[in-house]
C-alpha cells in the first residue's frame, strides 16, 4: 500500500502502479491466492482497529449531518466486517482466469490459433462512502492479474486507511509489491482529475457512486471509462401476466432492499390489466408504506391515496420507498417507455405470454432484461459471476454485472513450424 | 446514405444514425443478409460511376504531389473493386450473431440464465485515404446490427461518395433506412470534433488511419474510443532458433508487404546466435534490397553496409523495405526492449525451445503474439474472424484483429416463474 503526503505525485504513483501490475500478471496463479488468503485473515485480525477507525469516520459524518442512508453505508461492524472478508475467501476461491486458454483451433494448413486471457494492467476505481469497495475492488483486480489505484470517499477516508492496511499486509504475506493495491492519499478532486488525465498508465477507470460523480469522471477522463451509472429498474406487467406473481415480484423488487440499484423505480401496468392489478397495487404498497406517484389513470383506480406522477418521476432513482407508475397501452408502449427513461440496467416482464416475453427479452435493449422474474436478482453473485465489482452501464466491453473476468481481456496466441504467408 | 451541406448538424446526423441503429438492430438477420448481398451487387453495378470517382481523387492527389504510398492506398482498380465486393458477400455469410445466446445455464432454484449477443448501437468511424474502409466498416457494422457513421480523408471524397451510393442502394434494397450508414459530407477536422462529443449518441469510435488522427481522436473524444494504432512489430531469434525457418519468417514478415501493420520493423538477435545469424540476414536483405540499421554488434558482424541504429530506429514504424536489428543478451532482455518500445501489436519468437516459447508467449503482453510464425498473420481473415475492421491496441473490449463479434455486446438474460429474492 503506497501513501504519501497530503498533495501526491499521482503520476509517480502510477508509474509505480503499473511496474507493480507486470509483477502481478506475472505472479503465479498460487501467489495471487495465497495474498487474497492472507488479506482475508488480515482482515479478521485487525477487527478492532478497523471498527475504530470507522468509528472516527461515523461520528465525523454525524457531525457533518450526513444523510442517514450515506451513513447506513458508511457503517462497519463485526457481521459486515466479516461479510467483506468473506467475500475475499469467494474470490480467491475462484477459478483462475489469467493465463486461461479460450477457444483453440487448428487450421487445416497446422497453425495453432488460441487466446489467452490477460489482465488488462492498471485500472483506477473512484468510489464514495462504501468502504467496502476498498476491499472488493483490491480482491477483485488482484484475482484478474491487476494493479489497482483506489480512490475512496472523504466520508470513509480513516476506515478505507484501516482496511487498505489490512490489504497490504496481505499482499506482503505473498511478496507482491505494496504498489499492486495503491491507494490516493487525498481525498480532493484534483487528485481524481490529474488520475484521470495518466492514458499512458492507468488501463481503465471505473466510477461507482453518484451520479455528479459518475458526470465529473466521465468529463474529465483521457482514460478509458466504464460507466456504473444509475438503475431506474421497470417491471412491465403484461396484459397476460399472472397478477399474484407480478404483485409478489413488485413487493420483492420495490421493499425488500429499496437503497439499491436493482429495485424497482417504476412500474408499467399493460391498460388490459389495469382495472384488475392497480387497486391491488395500490392497496398492497399502502399497506408496506411505499409512496405510489401514478399518472391520471392510475390515481383515478389506485384511490385517493396516489400522488400525481410529473416528468421527473419516470427518470428518478428513488432508492427509497417510493414508486412511479403508469399504465401503457400495449407492449410497444412499454418498450417505448423503458427506451426513453431508462438507464439500461435492469427490466423484467411479468407475462404468461411467451411471445411477448421473447420480445421483450429481444428488444429492450437494458444490460439485464427478465422474465417473471425480480430485478432484485441483476447481482454478479446472482448471475453466477461471484462478487461484483459493479453493474457496468457502458456496452462496451462489460454491459451489466461485471466480476473479475471483466476485468481482464484476451490476446491472441499462434503456434506454427515456421508458416509464413503466402 | 444521409448527405447534408458542407456544414454538417453533425448532432442531427448522429440523432437519425440512433433512430436508425435501433431498426437495424431489430430487422431480422434475413433483412441485414438482403442488404449485404444487395451491397455487393450494387458495388460490381455501379464500377464505372466507382472507378470514374476515383480517378477524380487520384487525379487531385497527384495534383497535391501526395506521397507515393498514399496515392496506392487511394487507387481502386478492376481487381481491387472486385476484391471489396467479395469481402461484402463474405460477410453476409458469416455466421449470424445478433440475438445469439451464450452461456445459458439453470440454477438450482430453476431461474434461467444467459447472455444474448447484441449491438454496441451506433459506431463512427473516422478514417484517412484507404476508400474500401468505407465499404468493410459499413458491412460488418450492418452485420453486428449497428448503425455506423463513416468520416473518411477528403483525398477519397469523390471515391467514398461513390462507394457510398452503393452502400445506400443496397439498404435501400433491404428496406433499412438510409441512416443506417450516415455519411459526414464534410471532411474538415472540426466535423470529427463535433462527432467525438456526442456521449449520448455515439456509443464507439474508432479511429483508423495515421499516428496524427488518432491522436487527434484520443485527446477530443467523449464518446468510447478504440485505437487502431500502429504496428512496431517484432522478431526475436531465439538462442535455440532453427535458422533458416528464422530467415524465411524475417523475409516474409519485412518484405512481403512492407506497408502494411504487421510487417516486422525490428529483428531481435540473441547472442548465442548472433555471429552465426546476423551475417546471412545481412546477406539475404541487402539481396532483397532492405536497409538494415543496426546497433554495434549487428554492424560488427553484418559489415560495412549496416546503417548505425539509433533510439529513434527502436521506435520506428517505417512501413517500407528498412528494418532495425538489435543484439539482445537472453529472453528477459528481448521482452523487456518489446515492453518498452513495442506497440502492442504483434511479436514473434522463433525457437526450438518449448519453455522459451511458452515464456514469451505468456509474458509479452501484445494483442497478437507467436511462435514459429510470420508476423503477416496477425489480420482477422487469417485468425478466423472473417473480415477485419482493424487490429485494436486497446485492451479494452477488443484486443488485436476485431472482426464483427468485436462490434457488439451481450446483455443478461434472465427468465423465471415467478422468482424473488430471499
Amino acid at each position: 500500500m503506497t501513501a504519501t503526503a497530503a498533495s501526491p505525485d499521482l503520476r509517480e504513483l502510477a508509474r509505480q502502479a503499473r511496474a507493480a501490475a507486470r509483477v502481478v500478471a506475472r505472479a503465479p496463479a498460487e501467489t495471487r491466492r495465497k495474498a487474497l488468503e492472507a488479506i482475508a485473515a488480515a482482515l479478521r485480525a485487525r477487527k478492532a482497529p478497523i471498527l475504530d477507525a470507522n468509528r472516527t469516520d461515523l461520528v465525523a459524518a454525524e457531525q457533518r449531518g450526513l444523510a442517514p442512508a450515506m451513513i447506513d453505508r458508511l457503517r462497519l461492524d463485526d457481521r459486515r466486517l466479516e461479510a467483506i472478508a468473506r467475500a475475499v475467501d469467494d474470490i480467491a476461491a475462484q477459478p483462475e482466469l489469467v493465463g486461461r486458454i479460450e477457444r483453440a483451433e487448428t487450421r487445416a494448413d497446422g497453425l495453432e490459433l488460441a487466446r489467452m486471457r490477460i489482465p488488462l494492467g492498471v485500472i483506477a476505481i473512484v468510489y464514495e462512502a462504501r468502504p467496502n469497495v476498498t476491499v472488493d475492488a483490491a480482491a477483485l483486480c488482484l484475482k484478474a492479474g491487476n494493479a489497482c489505484i483506489l480512490r475512496g470517499g472523504s466520508e470513509a477516508f480513516a476506515s478505507n486507511q484501516a482496511l487498505g492496511a489490512a490489504v497490504a499486509a496481505g499482499l506482503a504475506a505473498a511478496g507482491l509489491p505494496p504498489a499492486a493495491v495503491t491507494m490516493v492519499p487525498s481525498t480532493d478532486r484534483d487528485a481524481i482529475r490529474a488520475l484521470l488525465q495518466l492514458e499512458d498508465l492507468v488501463d481503465l477507470c471505473i466510477p461507482r457512486g453518484g451520479e455528479g460523480l459518475i458526470r465529473f469522471v466521465a468529463e474529465h477522463a483521457r482514460v478509458p471509462v466504464i460507466k456504473h451509472y444509475k438503475g431506474v429498474c421497470h417491471l412491465y406487467v403484461h396484459a397476460a401476466a399472472d397478477l399474484d406473481m407480478a404483485l409478489a415480484i413488485a413487493e420483492n423488487g420495490k421493499v425488500q432492499r429499496p437503497g439499491v440499484c436493482n429495485a424497482i423505480e417504476t412500474i408499467l401496468v399493460d391498460r388490459g390489466v389495469a382495472g384488475a392489478f392497480v387497486p391491488r397495487l395500490a392497496a398492497r404498497f399502502g399497506a408496506l408504506g411505499v409512496e405510489v406517484r401514478g399518472d391520471e389513470d392510475v390515481r383515478r383506480l389506485g384511490g385517493p391515496a396516489i400522488v400525481a406522477a410529473t416528468e421527473d418521476d419516470w427518470a428518478a432513482e428513488y432508492l427509497a420507498l417510493v414508486v412511479a407508475v403508469r399504465v401503457v397501452d400495449d407492449l410497444d408502449a412499454a418498450i417505448a417507455h423503458i427506451e426513453r427513461w431508462g438507464s439500461d440496467h435492469t427490466e423484467s416482464i411479468i407475462t404468461a405470454d411467451p411471445a411477448a416475453a421473447d420480445r421483450f427479452l429481444r428488444e429492450v435493449g437494458s444490460s439485464t432484461v427478465m422474465h417473471n422474474a425480480s430485478t432484485r436478482f441483476a447481482d454478479g453473485g446472482e448471475l453466477g459471476l461471484g462478487a461484483e465489482i459493479g453493474i457496468s452501464t457502458t456496452r462496451l466491453h462489460a454491459y451489466g454485472p461485471m466480476g473479475a473476468e471483466g476485468l481482464t481481456t484476451t490476446k491472441f496466441i499462434v503456434r506454427g513450424t515456421g508458416h509464413v504467408r503466402a
